[in-house]
């Protein structure tokens, strides 16, 4: 299998605008080191992100990655085989304006940032669990461990270059804990080659990621990089054994819901063929609203629907049971 | 056990305004019939609601309900023990210019309105589902009965009176699949007595109510209604045997997401004594974001997290527990 | 003239949910005092709002006043003929998590408020000006005089009742600089009586009421209040003698802003005979849209466009000339 | 002076991510030839925009021109001398699912397209009017010729490359009527060499741009382009005779107020000496909040005052004025 843990100076921070670091086959598997969204420089509860970070070297991806191929109009597969945390510990932190909760670079306001606080977590993945410590305290507790990446995207159209932490149509940062191990993503093609990338890897995170982080780590991921040749996706979709999900990343919030439920509504209409109202109204009672984001430049949130509720229906031409199948082999 | 079954005329149209119906004492059990939101007025898919339902006379509530002894500055603690279609059948819905799909009276477009369509479900409370039909093709889906009421809530504060279909701090018309049976919904009283009242059943809906109805149901439902005295409640809190959640509904739906998170993080920090910065983080990991609606005059969303990851506090004194052992009983 | 000096305990915190506190003819002319929306509490700088008054007695209004023959589905109009400052010194003050620049109830954040403090202007009528003067320096800046309501309205329909604060169809807070002297403003009518009020002087106001409040004062206000029979009005519109305006009252602001449109391009349709997508092109280069507030439970905005780039069409039978006519006289 | 007249081919499509076309020393004066927002394809009522122009190739720019000198850090100051329309028509239209009033990509309806027109309008400069013609009908109009420029702006940091029809802290398609002949604008300076770009002339714009687009005009324009050293401008702002203006993007459109008062507020603190809370009450009082656009990307607002309300302080050095002076000259 093909790895790459690329050296610091080969991360990137953009969707877009570079050149691939590596070129892969369809088909084929690899695993790919991602470093964390801090670039793996808060270690401690004493490395305050605005002191050792530095912008816009924020939020590091790895790749992009070339699939041979892979044209504009083709849809990318991207089957998550595992993501393991790298290290046995993780950080969360408050940013100076920057969360859900707090007066930001748009939600402009005149008050002083809230104090830029880290938590360190221990990471077991053998008992797959993370551990939480207070800072201003004795409380800790365990959570379960639920490694996700927040960042995965393609190279976005019409010659954009996007900060890695702007979840849109290209993917990027959604932040969505359904992008998990098990799970295939597919992105609309954009460009030759696709140019995939991958980072900002969290051990858990909440829906919303109410204060602007999740569990941060870096990961050790596989994946299989596929293709669905002369098939369109018009923002990023996933699939699980069980579901199907689609991806709306946006402000204001309901903007996100409504694209990532037109998205469902449509996709339903051709998987059945059923009439977009009877659709509209499936969806509306058998559809779940995951939220991903409330705290990026764009919000994201997921319509999500048990595939059992639209009758089984193949998606892509069935390529998750197969990525599945494969990655199982 | 004190049954109510309103007349038609006797059906309330606001919060707040109106004399109580009945009065009932705290800790007392009792049975209310609800009518749907229709008004029971459409029954089959050619009845459409634009023409046989009446502005204002929409989504009507049972109630109101004097508490006795119920005071501002309490908190009413409404225990769900349980809700039952009444019904072998109910309806579902698209409405001129309401949905999230649609533009509406507020998002404001030039589009004529979709067409209006009524699916009728059968409800089979015996297996556990209900049954979609298509109204342009032949395709049928079982779906899970997990029966709600999308209203409930307290006279308003500050004089005010507000359709039911509107959701605020008040409760109202949350439209969150959240509140089942098993549940206590705690709302803070704003004037003598509460002037509880429930409406808008639904045997089950999705994350948001997307098309802006869902399957719309008359229940019979048996509630306890307790206070706790003395303890105020800022917006509508609901607590399950695993979970506690908050609700704030706003718009955009961001506003609804920070609403209902900001209540769980002070919440966190009174139940557990944890620094605010420290719970901001616990629930930024371990909580969840439960869409409720993305249709009606405010969005609402809940936010919630298992009781464990707090360590197992108690809130408002373990009512909950009393509560559910006495619907037991 | 009838003149209307409410005591206080007379003043009105709603819109709804009360008898009049007198009754008009239409066409009569009628002098109002309304106090300021502190209740004239805040007199020096060291009055805090939050201190000297007491939710929910905020923002007071003068009436309701009964207008004889309004029935639902006439229009109220309502001619300004005059607002005059009832004191030479008027106030405005940041107040605790409201305002634009501040996290808020509902934009909820974990920061503490803003300072809580208060401006005292001087207001000199017959310079036509008022006096700022800094707080925590020496500047001083003389400010036109430009007297406007931020608050005028009926009762809501639907059996509602609103606080005074809340600005929506049935008007309310809307705060915007357009409702000055010389302005017709019309109100859809929907209870017997239409149920007017006034209040919410400011000498002037910038764009949004950034800060929360504008320079806030006690007005003598001399009105006309007249009918349109049998002409129903969606959303409060205004006339000056250049302009046609149209209310929209919403979150997020971009609803305001498309509610607010949405009417003016369907008025223009209904006064010109243009098409409704040539009347869209039109209102799109020659409109105008004046921020109201970007504070209230609604933010407010107007759509405006000169009367000549329609044409000059007469607006409810040319109700605003004759009543300009009637208060010259 | 210099002139540039780009052919079809060099026009640019995005900010960032392109070499320069030419190379100017700061202070000299440069006149521009800039295509309109369609290309020039559209050229009768029966272009439609949907059939003529083709994705990405929509809004074109001039340039990026490279200005002597320009590093990050820097602003530059960008002095319109004078804004000419290049043809005696000039056009505008509907575009599917884009605009105020419609379901678009991420206000994502179920509508179908509103119907897709294009308005032709004459161009008289000489008698200082357009003229509106409507298409289903014979209604005709002269508006005020009020040219300005939609769409200008340096090359964004982090590395990014953005559609032109984006505006962000980098500028680009702000849509604001008060980029007119006569005004300086600043820019925050991102990469060497600044990068400017400049398009989507406007004959004239009403606020909001609700349709969608402008009276769109290819454009005659001479501007001097200065550097402000080692001084940093956070978002673009705007100087003329008279007033100060600070430009706010972002999404929902309460943002881009909340951006545009904030920097003004701070702008204003610098400028006088006021205390933040100060200022924030003046400008409360005497701002104003010029609506650029309600249908791009993101939405566009303005903050502005007179400078005599501040007490007419020197922004930037002066420089405006000696622009305006250089200009005469």
């Amino acid at each position: 299998m093909l790895r790459y843990h690329p050296e610091p100076d080969a991360l990137a921070y953009t969707f877009g605008g570079r050149e691939p670091a590596l070129s892969v086959k369809p088909g084929e598997a690899i695993e790919l080191y991602t470093e964390d969204c801090f670039g793996g420089r808060v270690r401690t509860v004493d490395d305050l992100p605005s002191q050792v970070c530095e912008f816009p070297y924020l939020n590091p991806v790895t790749g992009p990655i070339h699939v041979e191929g892979a044209e504009p109009g083709d849809t990318l597969a991207v089957h998550f085989v595992s993501i393991t945390p790298a290290r046995d510990w993780a950080v969360s932190s408050t940013f100076p304006h920057f969360g859900a909760l707090t007066g930001t670079h748009t939600t402009a306001t005149l008050h002083p940032p809230l104090d830029e606080l880290v938590w360190r977590y221990d990471v077991d993945a053998d008992a797959g669990i993370v551990r939480y410590h207070a800072r201003r305290g004795d409380f800790r507790m365990e959570l379960p461990l639920d490694p996700m990446h927040g960042t995965a995207g393609v190279a976005p159209a019409a010659f954009e270059s996007r900060m890695t932490i702007v979840p849109d149509t290209h993917g990027g940062n959604m932040d969505t804990p359904e992008l998990r191990a098990g799970v295939t993503a597919y992105f609309g093609v954009n460009v030759p080659g696709a140019l995939f990338a991958l980072g900002d890897g969290h051990c858990r995170q909440g829906d919303g990621e109410v204060c602007g982080t999740g569990v941060e780590a870096a990961m050790n991921t596989v994946l299989i990089l596929d293709l669905i040749k002369g098939v369109a996706t018009p923002t990023p979709r996933f699939e699980s054994d069980d579901a199907l999900m689609s991806a709306g990343s946006a402000r204001p919030l309901e903007d996100a819901y409504r694209m990532s439920q037109h998205d469902l509504v449509t996709w339903t209409t051709a998987l059945t063929g059923l009439d977009v109202l009877d659709a509209y109204q499936l969806i509306s009672q058998a559809g779940e609203a995951p939220v991903g984001n409330v705290c990026d430049p764009n919000y994201t949130m997921l319509a999500k629907v048990a595939k059992r509720y639209l009758g089984a229906p193949s998606a892509y031409g069935g390529i998750h049971a197969r990525l599945r199948a494969a990655a199982a082999a």
